[in-house]
């Protein structure tokens, strides 16, 4: 029998379900810099992911400028207001308490695309499910996310956007589809409790039971 | 200033990123069984997952049956079989010889769709990218990958499948779409490099550059 793969200590597994529960949806960014050199070390993470057929599709823009910036920023304002317009009573009222983005604080703002005309990996894995590019990308995200936090660095997902609208702001190639708009920085505090929870939108549930077939 | 957030140590970072360089997706597994114990634990931590709105929108089937089984490894056989006929040449011949899933051997395997239609989190960042409730599943399925493969267990995601058969198949209400086909058990081999590589089929990139707006 070949030997069996390496386990990870326990010590590291109990570590690692802490980085799980403090991994959070961040809003709230205190406005120091991220030192270029670590941001660097975290998007080599990407590297590290998962991607059908080894497609690699994840394409990065740092967006940076003055312009580009307002620009998401208005993409998501008018989002989110005609999201509010959605909700009536006390759903409305909270919605309109919560802070749903750092996109006026985040020193690194992200928008993560899948080239989804990537000739690599020659197709292998996404004839039959082609979103799995998309879904590389987002496994790729998963694992900065966790990258960054262990850093002590936040991120927030940002998905209150029209990603059309984005992607022609920051005029990416045609083939390039949006899968995230992410803001990274130094969190303002730290929390296990998700601000969508404790603002009393919604509560997360135990584990989710298996349907056995 | 609010105190910032704790930063895990350097040690734990270092296996972290050894845990992401040892991530595999497996397709080759020992039989022997999972304990339940150890399934339910890994499986726990769906509930520490990011997802949009707080929407929890992960469904899981455990496929267990003879004939759920038989069901699924004809669905991929088919699709597999289909894909290979669009290759030719060397492409073609390295695909034929490649290994694509653990569906004969693996001893727990898990459907993992995305129910569309929660009214969980009341549609909260989902109004302009619905994608990002399948998204927030991905997101789950990666921590889950990496939480079985800290166990020493190896995971291995197909997606040469006919989601919309499967679903019928496992007989899964109609608002739930399928995301993935996990089968999990003891890899029978501990790798660095992925399967695709050493096979000669695609070579990963080194980290992703940024491109700067």
């Amino acid at each position: 029998m070949q030997p069996p793969a390496t386990a990870f200590s326990g010590a590291f597994r109990q570590e690692l379900e802490r980085l799980l529960r403090l991994r959070r949806d961040v809003r709230r960014f205190r406005t120091d810099p991220v030192p270029a050199e670590l941001l660097e070390r975290c998007l080599a993470s990407f590297s590290l992911a998962p991607s059908v057929g080894l497609s690699e599709p994840w394409r990065i823009v740092r967006v940076e400028s003055p312009a580009a910036r307002a620009g998401a920023l208005a993409n998501f304002e008018a989002a989110n207001a005609k999201a509010l317009a959605g909700y009536s009573g006390e759903k409305a009222a909270i919605y309109a308490r919560l802070k749903l983005s750092g996109m006026r604080e985040a020193p690194v703002q992200l928008a993560v695309f899948c080239d989804e005309a990537t000739p690599k990996g020659a197709g292998l894995g996404a004839a039959t499910m082609p979103e799995t590019r998309r879904y590389s990308v987002v496994a790729a995200i998963t694992q900065f996310w966790l990258v960054t936090r262990a850093e002590g660095l936040g991120l927030g997902w940002v998905s209150i956007l029209d990603p059309e609208r984005l992607s022609a702001d920051l005029e990416v190639p045609a083939s390039w589809r949006l899968v995230a708009y992410l803001c990274l920085g130094w969190p303002e505090e730290e929390l296990e409790t998700p601000e969508l929870e404790r603002a009393g939108w919604e509560r997360r549930d135990p584990a989710p039971e298996l349907v056995v077939r």
